[in-house]
């Protein structure tokens, strides 16, 4: 037996989350059984795609149920397991998260090198949003030579990558954040070419500045006028990656689309949406890559860490709200 | 020298052409000189795209000038002839539409046959409207044996011929259009499996109905609440071929686009603006297959024929307005 701290889905979320709408909860744990581990999580993640699993809806993963606790990715350490795979002070990357400790089916865990990086890039840069960015970039949206790329959310755990990935693939940049700060951070840090703060005008008249060019590719994270604005200025045959609509999220209307699709027919456009489960097998490759990148300091990357289970909920509705730079981690040991 | 009538653009249309917008001349053309034709027209094209190219605006082709004649898709007989590829009786297909008469220069003419179909076809299933119809569905579109496949405008020339091969292809097919007379046409005589009129409801429970399990492939030519309906009815990694957008060809500011765009995400949608000029590589394969299939009865089409040059502004008016069923062409001799 083992206790622990969980966050409950409370109540579905109407628009922006509040903190009613998660409880957390205290737990005993069973014993790990046959094929499973007993795992004291060291780091969780909050995403945005969790959003919509608040949702009552069919969707591409399953909705969270109400009074169930939530889930999603994790590291953490094994102290007990009954599979021979694992030994305990193993290091795992696993889905359950929201919670302190977890009983994890050996299957759902896989081993990460804390020598490395440290254990809560696995869950941003070398994890999920890493291997988002990766795909995104290179197989969907199809970079190619000499783009011009433009990527929103530029400042989060995604967009930041993209945008340093490009560079190293040797394009012009243009990123999109929420602050000051955040523009500072990809421009100065990151080595954007070009950046703004779309709180500072008309995204269009923005992005016009920023790309006197046109756009080549469109990693869009935001959807919303940044997708309305980017179609209006993309180059013939141009690549939008469709990868979220965080703008949008909390809506509880969806908003109207962008006016400027039918310029998709003249450019020759192509808008491809896409979700990083269906392209694991690309996880090699992209280990191989970006982790080298990583190591040779090519490229950076920022979290933002919020300390404790029972400030996950706050550390998700902040994420929502654009409050992190970087991947956005809850700290649970 | 030889007399002729022509099109010429009196005014950029604001919304809704009106005939005023166009004005009837009488010219005298010189004799062709070398490398040249004069050549009788006996069918002018008119096409949605044209809307696009009285604005003044760059596009994908140039604007119309005012004052000038308009062009476009004719077919006509070699009168006279400075080239000596073309004899004169030769039937040919050129650009230089809008008019009774037309100096056009031979390396713009492709010889015609009209034992294989009447001339006015070329204009039609045999030309730039059955290019587009078959490169949208098979290459934009990558349709697979088993797709759903809906289309709009389906009434329409590319429309028609979209439904026909996906039908050829073994599809289930359902097509939209604007007349119980229409839908009649395209269940009853080209064998679509469903079909409705749009003014019959709200276009995305209309589509639910006819298309209970879902669609995979959406051939879009007019954009609006059918672009909007088909992505909220798309299954996964369903495509669209953005080929038109005739719903707001006359609108004079842009109106919202689809709400339910983000859809394309989770649905892994891939949504592909195309150009027909692009794919002028196709024509030899799209000759054979759909005259092929022409020959072999498998494939119909219908015209609409308006009588004389100085009834085309009406004809093309009448088809932004969808009042042809089939191909809509102007007979001028």
């Amino acid at each position: 037996m083992s206790s622990s701290r969980e966050i409950r889905l409370a109540a579905r979320p109407q628009g922006e989350p509040k903190p009613s709408d998660f409880e957390l909860a205290e737990v005993e744990l069973p014993d790990p059984g046959p094929g499973e581990l007993l795992v004291s999580n060291t780091f969780m993640s909050v995403d945005p795609y969790m959003r919509g699993r608040m949702n009552d809806m069919r969707s591409y993963v399953q909705p969270f149920e109400i009074g169930q606790p939530l889930d999603g990715g994790a590291v953490g350490e094994v102290i007990a397991s009954e599979d021979e795979r694992f030994a305990p002070g193993t290091h795992v990357l696993h889905q359950l998260g929201w919670r302190e400790r977890a009983i994890v089916p050996a299957d759902g865990a896989r081993p990460i090198d804390p020598e490395l990086a440290p254990a809560s890039a696995y869950l941003g840069v070398l994890g999920m949003p890493g291997l988002t960015a990766y795909v995104g970039l290179l197989d969907i949206a199809g970079l190619r030579d000499g783009d011009i790329v433009f990527v929103s959310g530029a400042a989060g755990a995604v967009g930041s990558l993209v945008g340093q990935i490009a560079k190293v693939r040797g394009s012009r940049v243009i990123g999109s954040a929420g602050s000051a700060e955040k523009v500072a951070f990809i421009r100065d840090e990151l080595g954007f070419d070009a950046a703004f703060d779309y709180h500072d005008g008309e995204v269009r008249a923005l992005l016009a500045e920023a790309a006197p060019d046109g756009v080549d590719v469109y990693f869009d994270n935001v959807g919303g006028d940044h997708l309305e604005a980017a179609l209006a200025l993309m180059r013939q045959s141009g690549r939008i990656a469709l990868c979220g609509a965080v703008s949008i999220y909390n809506a509880t209307d969806p908003p109207p689309g962008p006016r400027t699709l039918p310029a998709a027919i003249g450019k020759r456009l192509t808008l491809r949406g896409f979700i990083v489960s269906d392209h694991f097998d690309r996880f090699p490759d992209f280990v191989r890559d970006v982790g080298g990148w990583l190591r040779e300091g090519r490229i950076r990357y920022r979290e933002t860490v919020v300390e404790g289970i029972e400030n996950a909920p706050e550390a998700f509705i902040g994420l929502l709200r654009g409050e992190n730079t970087g991947k956005m981690v809850v700290k649970l040991a």
